[in-house]
């Protein structure tokens, strides 16, 4: 069993309009990858996003008086404030400068995984631009692997990360937030370990897991490497989305 | 940028005492890897665990009063719960069936990690037999890598994993619980991105990436592919530990 990421070079900047799925395409043609039944594509949540011009302009947001005091209390850009709130469904803890939350797409995350970071120095001088997630990273997932399958004439997965902190350990770690193709969670429950007893530990994180493979040979800073191609992920593709991933709150101790 | 994943077929089922660089020399052989300056060994906690004679008979744990208190609580073996206890610094949570500590190492997990499965079927009839953690896991890998460096005259990592659960999300994924000649954590702060701009992600949970991406290539039932061979981690090797995985309690907002 092996798994090999090959992290894609040669996408250029993505602007909102870009065609995600002809940039992936001819990265891969770049990199000497020929598409093969049960490969992953898995891409960061920047391109997605900044293709789908998901950029806002701060200096158009008008913030609410709740977003000003909670600005005020964690010392946060109101206007910033402002746009996590109405990317969220509730506030689960905030500290100096943070905010976690449930975001409206359901998983835990902090400052709803609104981006400064590369989106500056794009724009005109006089916007202060930063980047929301994707509408509907499942549907966004599920677009881009039909152009894909079209045009590669197989079976595939695409899966899109994003980069999140966790509670309890340090360091952020790729995560899913849309997928389309691929399990989202693997249900092991049934199957016999080695002695032919029960598995205890039922369900495994596999897209997670990937997301994380993934990450570590996106890198942080590269956007230059925004995709990656995976092939040998061990598991059965099916049809899967992201709310496999999400667990019920009220079976939730951590809320 | 490429991070190729193997599972080392051919490791016998491991014994208390059993020679785990030996065995995996000989798998990395068998499956035609020669070693390179940079490799990372990961290797499930089963297998060093048990290497390590950590398996406890349940038939001769005698529970406290507040084991027993809490196992009628929880539903739960008392023999069991008095081992978690054990082998933890305190209970953050509980739930039919299951304990969240904060294990002896300082990570959160459910039950200690004690695993039921897997070493069913070991021992005499009489026994009833589980498996704690590695006593010092970064000391075990440490030990484990010396040996592997030694045979192979080059620089690698070694990373010791175990499946966890999660807050808010479904599913486990494998995490770093002991590493050796990686880094846990890596620290991009300063690095600048695309555009010259300072990063806002600083830190990346590098080591719990990898741990990630190798249980997926081993799977779970799979005692038989209880090593990954990991070549391209994307980061330089230094001397790493766990410990730099830990967010200190004080800055935890969900304990």
């Amino acid at each position: 069993m092996t798994l090999t990421l090959t992290a894609l070079h040669g996408i250029p900047l993505v602007k909102p309009g870009d065609d995600l799925a002809e940039m992936i395409l001819r990265a891969l043609q770049q990199n000497n990858l020929a598409l093969q039944d049960g490969d992953v594509l898995v891409v960061a949540q920047k391109i997605v996003s900044k293709g789908e011009g998901r950029l806002v302009n701060l200096a158009q947001v008008k913030p609410s008086p709740r977003a000003i005091a909670l600005a005020s209390a964690i010392d946060k850009d109101a206007r910033l404030v402002e746009l996590i709130l109405r990317e969220s469904r509730c506030v689960l803890r905030t500290r100096p400068g943070t905010i976690i939350v449930e975001h409206r797409l359901g998983f835990v995350c902090a400052n709803a995984g609104i981006d400064h970071s590369n989106v500056a120095g794009e724009g005109t001088p006089q916007e202060e631009l930063v980047l929301l997630l994707p509408e509907d990273p499942d549907r966004s997932a599920e677009e881009l692997r039909q152009r894909l399958e079209a045009a590669a004439g197989c079976r595939l997965g695409v899966l899109i990360i994003d980069s999140h902190g966790r509670a309890w350990r340090m360091g952020t770690v790729g995560m899913a937030i849309g997928l389309s193709g691929l399990p989202g969670l693997v249900d092991l429950r049934g199957q016999p370990d080695l002695f032919g007893y029960q598995l205890r530990i039922t369900q495994v994180g596999a897209a997670d897991e990937l997301a994380a493979a993934a990450s570590l040979v996106m890198g942080q800073a590269a956007e230059a490497t925004p995709a990656v191609h995976a092939r040998g992920f061990p598991y059965a593709l099916r049809e899967g989305c992201l709310a496999e991933l999400l667990r019920p709150k009220e079976q939730d101790l951590f809320r």
